[in-house]
């Protein structure tokens, strides 16, 4: 597309590799029977749940030099997202990550990312900057700035945006924070979050990332402290409490979680980012915007599987105009 | 069974972990829809071999502090191998290996062991070496060599097995040669098989793995550079033209493989290297030996499944009465 002289849509850059899910759920590993294969990594779900949603789509990252690697270029592929810049390392082989699935809100993750991710092998001298700046939205998350040289390169994108916003709708920080990716700590990420931030136009996060990023906890304090360390829309996730969004610009809006009842919560946050870009693409205002993404969310949450579980625009309609909305019990409800 | 005084007839020491196998076969892992769960790591499912032919079996090893490790103890338990000397350590995950399934001769495996694997956390000071010693047979594999703690805990049990024979029928060192597990290479595994070959009493492995150990590589050569080792036994696998059994008292046998439709040739090796315990313990002659274990290896070909589908001796003894045999293009016959 970019050779076409025209800008993608949206870009993300990060960690990509292969769930491996259970295919039970409510059950430890140890009774899981059989599991499933599916596209994974936070901002490569977002690339995915971009496209389900219509737009034009690629990812920035690394795989092993591996059958799995072949696969989650062969994956993105069939969800119609762009792999000309995911490419293979021969050092590491290509993540895999297992789950436990305990709705309604409790999904542990176990990352096979040692001793290190092909996708924090990503090095600045070897992105397509050009792209990087004509993408409309460029999203990023947190863990690429856990280890160099991913963490070099991540800013180097981001410092790239910043240089000339020309036609660039939105660059997105996703607060994303894993500690157990981070040899260095929670203080060393703080002054890492805090140069992301001043050259990202959006945050988005819990409410744990968002103390790891401004160092309080109290929602509208977060927000207040994010849209201080540069940003012009800060997006605090509060669980059961809704979404606060507030903008520079004073607009701010409070959304209460879309009820669902949960099967699987991993992949709901992905869903909700790729409806955020989706929104932000749109022009939406805060308020229409995080009802989309919130719906978008509970979409997922409400299947087992993540990447392949994406949303396409009229489900996430539908869900909104109550077609296919479910009364549930209140305490099953989860937010992302 | 050692605190009330009576030895393990076989204790193996080495890896364990989880296999993570294709529920389809013929296909790469691109295109697996779907994955079983099994217990794995070699020396592991030589212990349960051993047990389903009746042996009292325990392995010795260590997983990581996780679901999966809490798996490998309720599948050791639910395959009757004692789980007593299998202990977690904290800083690595249990180890995860996928395969692909490409009958009747290509089974690769993509394993997850880095940056170390539990099980080569293994310290000498930690062994009971009480046990170790009393055990009727006691069984390891070339990959405990091939990194520190492992490496001294191995050569040291081997060394307490060689102070007092006693009652011990059998030291078995599979040579079981996986060059990726190497960081220092063949010529750094040379001197260490030569130390654990001059306390072991059988020497098992294909050609492959008795050119490592020996530096040569015609069947007949390897075993008597086997015995010149140190060995009383040496087992020479050969694939198609089957298995070379030679003793130092003289006997000596070739037995062909046993013909058999592979399903998955992977574990086979672990049926053949079981049921040698098992004949080991009978007092079998190197003919009758070799015979019963290729027909163990050639039920494990037949079948999907690696730990779990180990054979019953009633099942061994079936197939080479011919009850259960069957007729098979001799192109798609492969030995373990």
């Amino acid at each position: 597309m970019t050779t076409a002289g025209t800008a993608f849509d949206v870009i993300t850059m990060g960690r990509i590799g292969v769930d491996i899910y259970p295919l039970q759920t409510g059950v430890p590993l140890a009774r899981v029977d059989s599991f499933g294969k599916f596209l994974g990594g936070s901002p490569t779900n977002v690339a995915v749940a971009a496209a389900r949603l219509g737009r034009a789509a690629a990812v920035i990252s690394r795989t092993g030099r591996d059958p799995f690697g072949d696969y989650c270029h062969q994956a993105l592929r069939e969800f119609g997202v762009d792999d000309r810049w995911v490419t293979a390392v021969s050092e590491y082989p290509t993540p895999v990550t297992f789950c436990e699935i305990f709705p309604p809100d409790d999904f542990p993750l176990y990352f096979y990312r040692l001793p290190k991710a092909p996708d924090l092998v990503i090095h600045a001298d070897e992105l397509d900057l050009a792209a990087v700046r004509a993408a409309r939205i460029f999203w990023m998350s947190g863990t690429g700035l856990c280890e160099e040289p991913s963490r070099g390169a991540t800013l180097a994108a981001l410092a790239a945006r910043a240089e000339d916003r020309g036609d660039q709708v939105a660059t997105v920080f996703d607060l994303d924070w894993r500690p157990m990716f981070w040899t260095e700590g929670s203080s060393a990420a703080r002054g890492l979050y805090r140069e992301a931030l001043s050259h990202a136009t959006v945050a988005v996060g819990n409410l744990d990332e968002c103390e790891v990023a401004t160092g309080v906890r109290q929602p509208r304090a977060c927000a207040e402290a994010l849209l201080a360390a540069g940003v012009e829309l800060a997006i605090v996730k509060q669980g059961p409490a809704g979404v606060l969004a507030v903008h520079r610009d004073g607009r701010e809006t409070q959304a209460p979680p879309h009820p669902v009842e949960v099967v699987n919560g991993l992949g709901a946050g992905d869903a909700f980012g790729g409806a955020l870009c989706h929104g932000l693409l749109a022009g939406w205002a805060p308020d229409r915007l995080t009802r989309f993404a919130n719906a978008a969310g509970a979409l997922v949450a409400g299947r087992l599987a993540c990447s392949s579980a994406m949303p396409y625009a009229h489900e996430v309609e539908e869900l909104l105009a109550g077609v296919t909305g479910r009364g549930v019990d209140p305490s099953t409800v989860r937010q992302p």
